[in-house]
């Protein structure tokens, strides 16, 4: 057994998604695109002293159902700190990101020689049992551009990507419970997610995934006065701006948010999936 | 059309494989398993001044079939100027990235609006026609140390990957010829291949994965006798090598080849696959 080791895990921002429930987690999830991003969570596993685990975030410690999912498959009970460089519940995969690290990084410390798409499957599943995400963690393991074709772990899903990079802008105006979205009724939001997707398909590039991103937001419904004003302020500077599935946050490629007057975070899309470091 | 775009590749060693032809050069391709180097080809597309396309390695104007495939697929006449870190026909995997690099700059500047996928699949194709490699351009297109569960381009295929990383040093005694070696009597190979692939997939790690490639480098017969002599000397040491298929290389983990005395470059596995920059 190793003493501690640490994986960074890219922050990921859904454009548009579709639901597609399944009894196997593994075989659950979404179809859709989004962001992988350079500000994402560093998370670090050390075997518990006393055999209990526990979760601390940013200094707090808390409960967080995928990460606990996580270390009883892995039967690892860990000490897990997680420094994050974004807001929980704002559509960031922050939860996928804990999820993730801790099965990269409990999979090191305790030696249990899985291999990648097993690792990635399991926080996946814990992840999708939990309902606190659909499609953030194979995105976050795959990092760029992901076009999530179809739905589930990496042993059942398929993904593609955009082939580009982009300096990327972001504002948080609050948190989206994305259970309570994902429990209620998604039949409309994943109409509008599979047209989203069948134009991404057709043209694979950033721009269009901008439009795309924002024909659903739009049809989906899911847009707050804020975020609908601040998509609009950017549109006047003729910037290129969506709303982060599911979180109050308003993300934008360039400098949208900036040339429109707000005080944006500013990172990129990230070249690479979750890593152990 | 934009004046210019440039890819960076990380380099490939294969530890393994076991060749699977087909008709159509985008199923077949290879199983087995290697690591992606951060010593890797920079490669530059810009449109051919006079419709003719040309490239240029390190300074030198040369012929490289699967580029000149990859620019005619993508109806983009160009001047690709590349510049490697790693010497060809050494076992690194730089005719894959040349068309790799190709494929992702090309598309940029010509915009010609491809998904990843469909890239990779053109890169792939156009170097297993070639007979230059059959694993390279999915293992570059993917990164860390993938395993290369099912053969062909990314729509065909199945990748794995050990999620460790490492420290990589290497020493090149010369070049062997992979469309010799393809072109040959592969039974032997293929079989020892499998069982080596076997091997890693039961337990994905790095120290497993040196194993399985010593295995198989003594198993196929390619072994020439300095390779032989080096891997032989690390072992000495404690430390783990193998040979880089296909060239007259030995690559080691961590301090390896220092520790035996040689004088090694030095390099890492890559976390990313390839990238424009």
């Amino acid at each position: 057994m190793r003493e501690e080791a640490t994986a960074f895990v890219p922050g990921h921002i859904t454009g548009f998604f579709s639901a597609h429930p399944d009894d196997d987690p593994t075989k659950a999830g979404s179809r859709g695109a989004g962001l992988t991003l350079t500000d994402g969570v560093e998370v670090t596993v050390e075997p518990a002293a006393d055999g209990e685990s526990t979760v601390v975030l940013d200094g707090d410690e808390l409960e967080i159902d995928p990460v606990e999912t996580v270390l009883e498959t892995l039967e690892a009970p860990a000490r897990v700190e997680a420094e994050s460089e974004l807001p929980l519940g704002s559509g960031f995969g922050v939860s996928g990101a804990m999820a993730l690290g801790t099965a990269l990084a409990a999979n090191h410390v305790f030696e249990r020689k899985l291999s990648a798409n097993e690792l990635v499957t399991i926080a996946h599943g814990a992840e999708v049992q939990a309902g606190t995400g659909l499609g953030d963690v194979v995105a976050q393991a795959h990092g760029g551009a992901p076009i999530r074709l179809e739905p589930g772990g990496p042993l059942e899903n398929k993904l593609d990507a955009i082939p580009q990079r982009a300096r990327v802008e972001y504002v948080s105006f609050g948190e989206l419970s994305t259970a309570d979205v994902l429990s209620g009724e998604t039949d409309r939001l994943s109409a509008a997610g599979k047209q989203a997707l069948s134009r991404v398909v057709e043209e694979p590039t950033l721009l269009s995934f901008m439009y795309a991103s924002r024909m659903f937001a739009r049809e989906a419904e899911l847009v707050t006065e804020q975020v609908a004003r601040t998509i609009g302020d950017v549109t006047d500077v003729e910037g290129q701006a969506s709303m982060a599935m599911l979180g109050e946050t308003v993300f934008a490629l360039g400098t949208g948010l900036s040339d429109a007057g707000y005080e944006p975070t500013v990172c990129a899309t990230h070249p690479a999936g979750a890593m152990l470091k």
